[in-house]
């Protein structure tokens, strides 16, 4: 064998397994007919031998050649180049796929969406479109210890199953905090999921049929279009104001149609930053009662609160009503994955079993660690000691917007959250402002993806709790210049429709 | 105040909030009369000084008190007893709800796989119901080593969001093992998912619309059943012997209709403990491409195996028509929720978009765990471990039904997994069976929520790996004695339907 295959520089420091090393080099003397159709390959025991390896490892060998159409194998007389040409699984096309598939392009806000979660990786990017916490507040001593003692104090149950709503350990963390603030009074109201975005995914798939009307605010965070769109209901968007939600607007879409749910962040709202006034709030539970439709009320960003009085839930004047939706994802770290719902009755029967039948439960081991946090006042502290950081973020990001954009703009002063929301004076194209900034090495979230209706007008979301002081006056310095880029280009771009 | 209501025997253990024990006190005295209707309650300094908490919470309390319905508060005069009644957001009713839902009655299936999750935990019962793995064999402190490996060396990074496809390093770990065995050759391929029960799901959802065929193994894992179903898909069960799918059965299948997807498990079948055989294999890749319809392959048992020789994976074979599906769900713990698929070309896109949109990735921590424990080549020392205690297992679950049962079933033994196939002989309501087996302290999954269609004869699934030899042959008597006691009760019953 060995004047036709070299056996003897494989590599053993694991960077390659030698299994896949012996199948190459088989597999490419076969394709070069270093090894002819017919010809009969050593024995394992031969090849183990000669290679130095173990006898399983040279069967594996074989097997693998067998699969991959190489060899055949026939029982007591051994293993021989197969004589048609190999079946090459790796040659199959993929072309087919999309014939079977279903039909669903991807969308505008898909791609944007996935640049989110890429770009602000890329080196020299600047990212104004991800409101996540910033890896520099995040208690990893403090979870590295309760991890450790978890694993002490639980043992194996660190990694058992549990039942679909979780551990009953962190629900009973959370009903205590809904108890204090209006929003669980018991754990049996409590879900266990992975990330609020999962708790909207869930909310949206029990409670929406094709067809349904849903009313969402608009602007609003993109994960509740793309979860709603995906049931086949019909989404209206709902205007919000310094005082939240219109519910004038709400009533005169009920005078027209049946909602089946109404979509809403009662809380320093993403991407406004803004708060439901008292009387609103009131008005939405009222409403909700009247007609019996279903609230998705999303708190995620309600902590982050750097002025005014704090929005109680409003799932505390309708409970029956409203499912809310918290996580730590905003304040503790988005790769826990952990966040949960309360709601009650049928629904939360239905979204209990949703649960179960999408992937059982979430992470035993991130429930323990969560509860433990929660218990020991870890929540508390973190806010406290983050809530200063990105304030001061959010002060620069505005002091930016004047010093670069004076005159051009308009934006509200959030009241918390993770956002500003930006308005241009004069519209342009919105698409190519993004491709252009991203090209100087800015990212923001484009109005279009997070509004339901078609705007004249050009909006975006900038988010500032990842950037430094100086590196979002930067960030806003290259997006300026963009849209001073894309104006020149085109001066006469003035409503481009978004699709 | 206190002589309304009194403060000074407060709890400050932290077993209840202040503000709640508060707000009950309140709330009552107010219910009962003893706070009358228009009364004006002390300021919150007055309040904070009786009670003896600070000044933050006296105002949460009042807060709470006005949400709830029970006081308002108007500025400069103060705090006073509503004249109207509670608007007793408490007591608003749920029936509701009922009229609003989607239609969709709690099915067989769903109320016992509930129960799979529920019983086990209860005193005394005895389960034949779940193909966990045993606690006893978990590789604990090997895993807590490495989580705390993993928040020294990664800090942050440990609780950081990661792109939907998952953490890259655990990403070429999975693809080093696949390009070993034959399930994907590249990281581009993996998505690391949160369990294979969400890898299936996210399948069902990404490739099936309603009115599609799918043909699937029946018996089968009741999981596929559910989100096959949840998809407005047609059903169409394949039979299973002891060469694996029928593929005679299939052929016949596709000569009537166009399959969309074909869903198996190739190697130690859940719950026949059958592989694919090599002939059939190298068929049901033929069929797929031929007629290009998708395969979902899931191998969550295929490690555990008892005797025989191991099957590849199909997808070694037809990489573009099969999605791959596996976890460290069966082997190492469920609570992980670390499983992947493989795939690739435009429906390997579609999986990841949806992944994004339902969870936006699996638990950070999580994966780094899985990539270390991988890295480390932990898992095979895992399934060296532990396969002779299941193996035990397997052969003390045989022995009970030929001691308890001889001549009044049939079952195949298992060349792996955790379950065993049992046929009766005589078939009886498999219902009550499972209401009466309950009743005498022991659990087993009833056939008829593993099978497509409906049969005369009585089958189920006994899944021996949390119960140890001894309580395995307990729990096969107490299983018999209820088989015995349904004959009792109604010796007609003879085939009854299941539905």
């Amino acid at each position: 064998m060995s004047y036709k295959i070299g056996l003897s520089d494989l590599e053993r420091d694991g960077g390659t397994s030698l299994t896949r090393q012996l199948v190459e080099r088989f597999a490419a003397a076969i394709d070069s007919g270093a090894l002819a159709p017919g010809e009969k390959l050593p024995t394992t025991r031969a090849l183990a031998a000669e290679a130095g390896i173990n006898h399983l490892t040279a069967a594996r060998v074989y097997r693998r050649l067998a699969e991959l159409g190489y060899v055949t194998a026939s029982v007591g007389r051994g293993t021989f180049v197969r004589s048609a040409p190999p079946a090459a699984a790796a040659e199959e096309g993929d072309e087919w796929q999309s014939y079977v598939l279903p039909e669903r392009p991807m969308s505008y806000l898909e791609s944007v969406v996935a640049d989110a979660f890429r770009l602000p990786r890329e080196p020299g990017m600047l990212s104004l479109s991800t409101g996540w916490p910033s890896p520099r507040t995040y208690p990893t001593p403090e979870l590295a210890r309760i991890a450790a003692e978890v694993f002490e104090e639980e043992g194996g149950e660190a990694i058992s199953y549990l039942t679909a709503e979780g551990l009953f350990g962190l629900r009973e963390q959370l009903a205590r905090w809904g108890g204090d603030c209006g929003f669980a009074t018991d754990p049996d109201e409590i879900i266990v999921t992975s990330g609020a975005r999962q708790a909207i995914d869930l909310c949206a798939r029990a409670v929406l049929e094709p067809g349904d009307v849903v009313a969402v605010e608009s602007p609003t965070f993109v994960g509740f279009l793309s979860s709603l769109r995906a049931t086949g209901a019909r989404l209206i968007g709902l205007p919000v104001d310094d005082q939240g939600l219109d519910t004038d607007a709400l009533e005169r879409l009920l005078a027209r149609h049946e909602v089946k749910l109404l979509v809403l962040q009662s809380a320093c709202q993403n991407p406004t930053g803004t708060d439901l006034s008292p009387q609103r709030r009131r008005r939405v539970a009222e409403l909700a009662q009247e007609r019996n439709f279903f609230v998705l009320e999303d708190r995620v960003y309600a902590a982050l609160r750097y002025e005014g009085e704090g929005v109680p839930p409003l799932r505390a004047l309708a409970p029956s009503h409203v499912i809310y939706v918290n996580s730590l994802s905003k304040t503790v770290g988005g790769g826990l994955r952990v966040g949960w719902l309360a709601a009650r009755g049928p629904v939360r029967d239905r979204l209990a079993m949703l649960k179960l039948e999408t992937d059982f439960h979430t992470t035993t081991l991130a429930q323990h660690i969560a509860a433990r946090f929660l218990a020991a006042g870890g929540h508390e502290r973190q806010l406290r000691r983050s809530i200063g950081f990105y304030r001061e973020r959010r002060d620069a990001l505005l002091e930016a917007l004047e010093r670069h954009l004076a005159g051009e703009y308009r934006a509200r002063v959030p009241r918390g959250g993770h956002h500003v929301w930006v308005r241009l004076e004069r519209p342009l194209d919105e698409r190519a402002l993004y491709r252009e900034a991203a090209r100087r090495g800015v990212t923001f979230t484009p109005g279009g993806i997070v509004t339901v209706e078609r705007h004249a007008q050009t909006h975006f979301r900038l988010s500032f709790p990842l950037l430094d002081p100086e590196e979002l006056d930067e960030a806003v310095r290259r997006l300026a210049r963009a849209i001073r880029e894309v104006r020149r280009q085109d001066r006469h771009a003035a409503t481009m429709p978004l699709s």
